[in-house]
């Protein structure tokens, strides 16, 4: 008996996350890719993969659809759109849909594609563009026996932890809620922590170093907690590591299921708040770590 | 030239952190006690100190002087109260002033002993009952090099990680607040993630285990994350490692040092809140973990 060649894989949305995971991809499996920027599509393709010009073209005989676009509005519009992947793909094939979109969003698309008897997936990401190129991610799925072991080729080249959360489209969804309500609090708590500090005429490298290890600390506080310092001294703004948006989607999200749930999450809707002073003050497209400077401005304190 | 002998100390509040604080010290140096409670001096007579009637018959002779005491209307009666410490004191002896009182009351303390010739170290100590015990407190220190050289016997007893965050007293209080924002805001963060979990349906221990070691971890969704899944399924109120209104205490503290700064603080503030909210439903006494049930009552969901 041989071993199953290697699924026919599409990929549609080559952005910060989508085209480190499909530049992966293409080193074990044949891969066609779909943005819609030529550019993204053009860099895939200098790295083994194929240049699609729509979602259905990417899609047609892929065996298995891995989305990474932003939102549920671009899902829905490259799955059921003009041009979308979903009426290309043959019954039988996978979806795995990467973004976080929230559980009724998986649900509602994963029911959609389950009535032309295509399979889902779901699978929301975490750990940032070189640890997707790298295949570190960590990834919490929601999904049935038979889509897992269809996806399973893919899903292994892109994750280091897989979290199987339940049998159902949306159960990874539910857990990704639960960690980017704590991953975006966590950013505002070291934001809140580090402003207040440098007011309090503190010096900031031993409040990060003294506190990161003991009962303060937190992921965020040790990686964030630095860049928040340098974002001080720094004549130009950082290097963007992962856009302050992100968590104005993500905990719009969370608290839209908490507030479904009737679950009060003050924290988190305070740290919405703090996060869409942050886009509203231009920093959308800065790392999150900028939003120390909502608190406290560079030009404040100092 | 013989070593320096050890110095006589007195420990005044001999509470869930005095008590093992003043055990420990029993062991290396001659030790006197006093609290308002009389089974708590003899707890500490029986392991080796001395029962003292009073802070002023505590303090006499004393060389050292660590207040263990709740806040700073304790901390200023044990010193220049009835019977009070400060009297009983030699010019040249230190107070020690291990309690979270924040950086205004620990320099008004400070120096209104330095009247009297009297050194203080400010020392905010974290870590909980069992960690004192062991000698193996964070202790963030503000002193100057007299008061540290002079107090270093008894710090060392106490402290593995020393802290010393500037030469005035009030410096290490400034830095506790810091940390007390962090604890708190994740405790309550870890709160509304279990809570959220819990409505959603999600396997609250896979909810833990596989996100305390990524970016949503912390050092209390770890510590106190499997405390609150516990208590949803506990008969009885867990044991308290720690009580809930240390955090009403403390980040009270630290939303006032925040407002007089005009830094805003908008999760350490909904936290506090929050934690008001479990004191007034009755848990000022449980551990801190019991905030969940805040959120998310025991016969909710469930």
């Amino acid at each position: 008996m041989h071993p199953a060649p290697p699924p026919r894989t599409a990929v549609i949305g080559l952005g910060a996350m989508g085209l480190p995971m499909a530049r992966r991809l293409a080193t074990r499996l044949p891969v066609s890719g779909y943005d819609i920027a030529a550019d993204r599509r053009a860099l895939l393709a200098a790295d083994g993969g194929t240049d699609a010009a729509s979602p259905a073209e990417a899609a047609r005989d892929a065996e298995v659809v891995l989305l990474a676009v932003r939102d549920r509005t671009q899902l829905e519009e490259a799955l059921f759109g003009a041009d979308g992947a979903a009426a290309a793909l043959h019954p039988g094939a996978v979806t795995v849909l990467t973004s976080t979109v929230g559980p009724d969003a998986a649900r509602a698309i994963a029911d959609r594609l389950a009535g032309q008897g295509i399979l889902t997936v779901d699978a929301p990401v975490s750990g940032g563009p070189v640890r997707a190129g790298d295949g570190d991610l960590l990834i919490v799925v929601g999904a049935g026996d038979e889509a897992l072991t269809a996806a399973q080729p893919v899903l292994d080249l892109l994750a280091s932890t897989l979290t199987v959360v339940g049998p159902h489209p949306g159960d990874g969804q539910a857990l990704k809620a639960i960690n980017q309500l704590l991953a975006g609090v966590h950013i505002a708590a070291a934001a809140e922590a580090i402003a207040l500090a440098r007011a309090l005429g503190l010096n900031l490298h031993t409040v990060v170093e003294s506190l990161r290890h003991g009962a303060a600390g937190s992921f965020m506080f040790a990686d964030r907690g630095p860049r928040m310092v340098e974002t001080y001294s720094a004549e130009q703004p950082l290097d963007v590591k992962s856009r302050l948006d992100i968590f104005v989607k993500d905990l719009g999200i969370t608290t839209g299921i908490a507030k479904s749930a009737h679950v009060p999450v003050p924290l988190a809707a305070a740290a919405e708040q703090l996060y869409l002073l942050g886009e509203r003050s231009g920093l959308a497209a800065h790392d999150d770590s900028s939003i120390v400077t909502v608190l406290s401005p560079k030009e404040a304190d100092r």
